[in-house]
């Protein structure tokens, strides 16, 4: 009989561990370009309306998605700056990684965008944080870069390392790298 | 006894709906670039040929992979007519991400493969439509890019959104994002 | 009583399967820039760090990644060794794929990285050879660029192709494109 209630209870345990736990997705944003932070926040929003549990791990140039866009010149150090002057970064700054032809190219798809209901990375970063999707800026990264906090755009979540966004793939449905 | 027959049957539909369902890959190819449409039909077609139920979902510059050769300047919108002439797309004129010096990389790598058998991308898509793989044009970058189904190869399945490709990335043992 | 030990034996069963078993992560490293090779490393080493059992399988650029600094020009043909000469890889030789100025924002970056206690390709490779991760380079891709494995570094594993890369991510818990 002990054996019995030990049973029903890990299938109870097992029920209510597994019943209320959403589905996950982890989205790894290593890119700043357009083209990447526009499938990254599709995707994530997408997953969201379907009822997952989305996380995005922003790093490297992926942080450069959440810079605001008055943020200036970024980094103490004279390397960080010329990389921002040049990489300016912000949700509604990126450009094409392919095709940009000084600006033109990027210009041209956002106004496509635009005109055919398409949500620009702007709105998508509001939807996704206004949906509770999670938004984790690489605290490494951010040391490399020399970016702080108040550089970045409201509603993320705390930095966050490789260790955490690992131990979250490990028990989603979905992960990519984009 | 109805305890075991509802036993049985549960049995019987897990072993129903598990035995004969193919574990399944999903790849997104949102490159249009000769090394990641590489991958993406090596692995589809792999994948394919070890017994697994393969789709590939081609979004953005992805979609210039299934374009006709013949399809020319596509697109109503003078954007997008521009943007058709500098990214010309088609499985045969894919350039290499880098090392493409004006085209003559991208030839000497196609040179290369075809001294060295491996298939070109015209090849591996022809194979991929022969093996049953699925091959989903992204409805909403089709939009975008102001492309129809007529300017593109044969052999495709009906256009679809994000959430058909995230419904099926729940499911599949391989997600990857290419 | 007998189901009793049937239930005893399965729960024996899942244990001897699963206790000895790490999971698994699979990265598929397929570009030789240092801005990808850098995370594929990182969460390799902290992957391995937190107890999986890891593989990376490099490939096409990526290749790159895993060729002797002494390897100088390679390949047999004209075709391979200029490719080479204009993509010569190694691991302290890697360049980011934007921002790269003529290899100063490269320099830049690692000099960076040196500063904040990140560290190298060079020392994450020797790092993930120390922990155990497998490194299997493609072997069509090798044959495609003309490298043999005394032109690569020390500690790799025997060259696999996409099935062995396939089989392996069938069963991984993390599997991703970088």
């Amino acid at each position: 009989m002990s054996t019995t209630s030990d049973a029903e209870a890990a299938v109870e345990a097992a029920a209510q561990s597994e019943t209320p736990q959403k589905e996950k997705m982890v989205l790894i944003a290593a890119s700043g370009d357009l083209d990447k932070a526009w499938p990254v926040l599709i995707l994530a929003t997408t997953g969201a309306a379907y009822g997952m549990d989305v996380t995005v791990f922003f790093t490297f140039w992926g942080l450069g998605i959440l810079k605001r866009p008055d943020a200036g010149i970024t980094g103490d150090d004279y390397r960080q700056k010329l990389m921002s002057l040049f990489k300016k970064g912000s949700p509604d700054g990126l450009q094409l990684s392919t095709m940009n032809f000084g600006g033109l190219g990027s210009k041209f798809m956002k106004d496509l965008a635009d005109d055919k209901k398409v949500a620009s990375v702007q709105e998508l970063l509001e939807l996704a944080i206004g949906m509770g999707i999670k938004l984790w800026p690489c605290q490494m990264t951010m040391d490399l870069m020399g970016l702080d906090r108040s550089q970045m755009i409201d509603g993320l979540d705390e930095p966050a390392g490789a260790g955490s966004a690992i131990s979250l793939m490990k028990e989603a449905s979905i992960s990519l790298f984009i």
